[in-house]
């Protein structure tokens, strides 16, 4: 690869893809050429990337000519059909479509975690969900250094996941609220505002959602652990930015809290926050804007002799979807002879 | 006892209190006279109750004569002051302060599980709080069915917990963000607005709240079992009303996801509302307003030989505080010979 790039990025204009867009600029990725490529509602539209409005021009089979890399910020449709259009044209897709994220051609990376994977790929290189990105990366070194049996975890997962529409359906129904009118329904099938909905993505066969299947699936596959014992509950709540996980875990060699909190602490990627007595632990709040994984209300799960409860939260846009796609393209590079 | 009786509610201008002399009405409970006792502020501001404006009088020692039962919808200290007082006067003290919770001289009653522990009384019966009412309600039948021996719970929980004045604070915040205002904190020492704290009342030595040791202590004196293995998580949430739990428990004995189902459909105080394919299950919306404690996402634990995971609901002000105590209250008149 040259060191100058032509980069393309796919709906630029959605949450993910305008972080993209902008984390390209904040870390001097190597663009020499930006292209934005957008399907019919977004095209013409224009997006800034260093002092140049770049107009959207429509996604189609000529696109990828002379891309280096695309990033594909968009449905598992949409992806599915137009990556490997973009692999054929010669570029390396990075999908945050998760429309690969399980294909066991296709390598699925967290770079803190698996960056040798990404040498692996044949074409495509997934970025898993942001609810999966946050939960590993903090297991990771506890995973390694004491082996861990089982997951369970519940989410608060905010409405930015859900892209603009929904962050409008979340600000609309307050406001609608507070002047006394009915609330209306779009994004989600109940009221968002000032409500919790154990509902993310479509439900399956066996009682559990898309969601939460598939934070399992990828948890596992990153793990290198087909039979590591999960169970999720995914919940939507009424945050805008950041999920926040309640985790609790059981591993095979007993690990004190205080151990996690000092492997954590020399963890890339993760900020260790906890110091209750002081009221610092992890908010979506603070979190958001920020690039790590912040964990903290780090303890001995009081149910298990083998047990760490903790709460992680991460910027769902940031490290949970356009950081984590731009670090692999960067570890991509850093790797090339 | 008499059967029409004189009857005194702690703190009446509160959440909790205001909510008890609606629920005395609304089923019809046999006051002959209704005594409204506050503090300072409170004292003199007028409550309503069955046409009449009754004004609040100070609580001091001479309040409870001839009070047949007494509601302390009040923090801990004032009933920890006063509640010995009305029992000396000849009342029955309905506690909802937690202040008598764990002592072991008390009862501590969900009257749908343990009503028959009414009868032990010595002056004091303490209701628990909202949080662990809606995890023991649906818990109890499993329990004897298929004995519960470990819980896993993470919360969601309502402001309306912290009464008016963090009410009030979401409101106020969520109004200040909307006008570029800066967010100013009282109740809660981060924003709450579009937030989610890992933080429920004090933090203890062993780095959990006083809320999370307070739910394992009281859902092992309900289940009279010390050992049951108990691990919680108390998150606030921006809700007004209704507490939600992700609850994760293992039996002794193998049961099923349709067995559980079957057997809180006819459990008293549970609605199940659990069919994800109509996207049916409970959310703090739907059941605020309601008696019934809401079970939904009922499933096998995928992580577990011998478990099940579910969702529950309940709304904090009714079953979870002003309706239990008042039910404590019925079951007592009702046992009477």
């Amino acid at each position: 690869m040259p060191s100058w790039l032509k980069v393309a990025v796919v709906e630029p204009t959605g949450v993910t893809g305008s972080e993209i867009v902008r984390i390209l600029d904040e870390r001097n990725f190597p663009v020499s050429e930006l292209v934005l490529l957008g399907r019919k509602r977004s095209v013409g539209e224009r997006v800034e990337f260093r002092g140049a409005d770049i107009p959207v021009a429509a996604l189609d089979e000529g696109s990828f000519s002379g891309v280096a890399i695309a990033f594909f910020a968009t449905d598992r449709a949409t992806s599915g059909k137009f990556s490997p259009m973009a692999v054929s044209a010669g570029a390396v897709v990075i999908d945050l479509s998760s429309c690969f994220a399980l294909d066991e051609q296709v390598p699925l990376v967290v770079p803190e975690i698996n960056a040798e994977k990404i040498r692996t790929h044949r074409g495509i290189i997934a970025s898993p969900r942001g609810a999966t990105i946050e939960l590993v990366l903090p297991l990771a070194p506890i995973h390694r250094s004491a082996r861990i049996r089982r997951i369970i975890v519940s989410t608060y997962q905010a409405v930015s996941d859900s892209g603009e529409p929904a962050m409008d359906e979340l600000t609309t129904q307050i406001r609608d609220l507070f002047n006394f009118r009915d609330v209306t329904l779009a994004v989600y099938p109940h009221q968002i505002a000032f409500n919790a909905l154990p509902h993310i993505s479509s439900f399956t066969d066996n009682a559990y959602t898309e969601e939460e299947m598939a934070i399992i699936a990828e948890t596992r596959k990153i793990f290198e652990d087909r039979h590591m014992r999960i169970c999720a509950t995914s919940v939507r709540v009424p945050v805008f930015y950041s999920h926040a996980e309640s985790v609790n875990i059981e591993t095979a060699r007993k690990i004190t809290a205080s151990q996690v909190r000092e492997l954590l602490a020399q963890t890339p990627g993760v900020r260790v926050e906890d110091d209750p007595s002081n009221n610092l632990y992890p908010t979506p709040i603070h979190a958001t804007g920020n690039d790590e994984c912040f964990v903290g209300r780090i303890r001995e799960d009081l149910s298990s002799d083998n047990g760490i409860a903790m709460w992680i939260v991460s910027d769902n846009i940031r490290k949970g979807s356009a950081l984590n796609a731009i670090q692999i393209a960067e570890h991509m590079l850093n790797s090339q002879p």
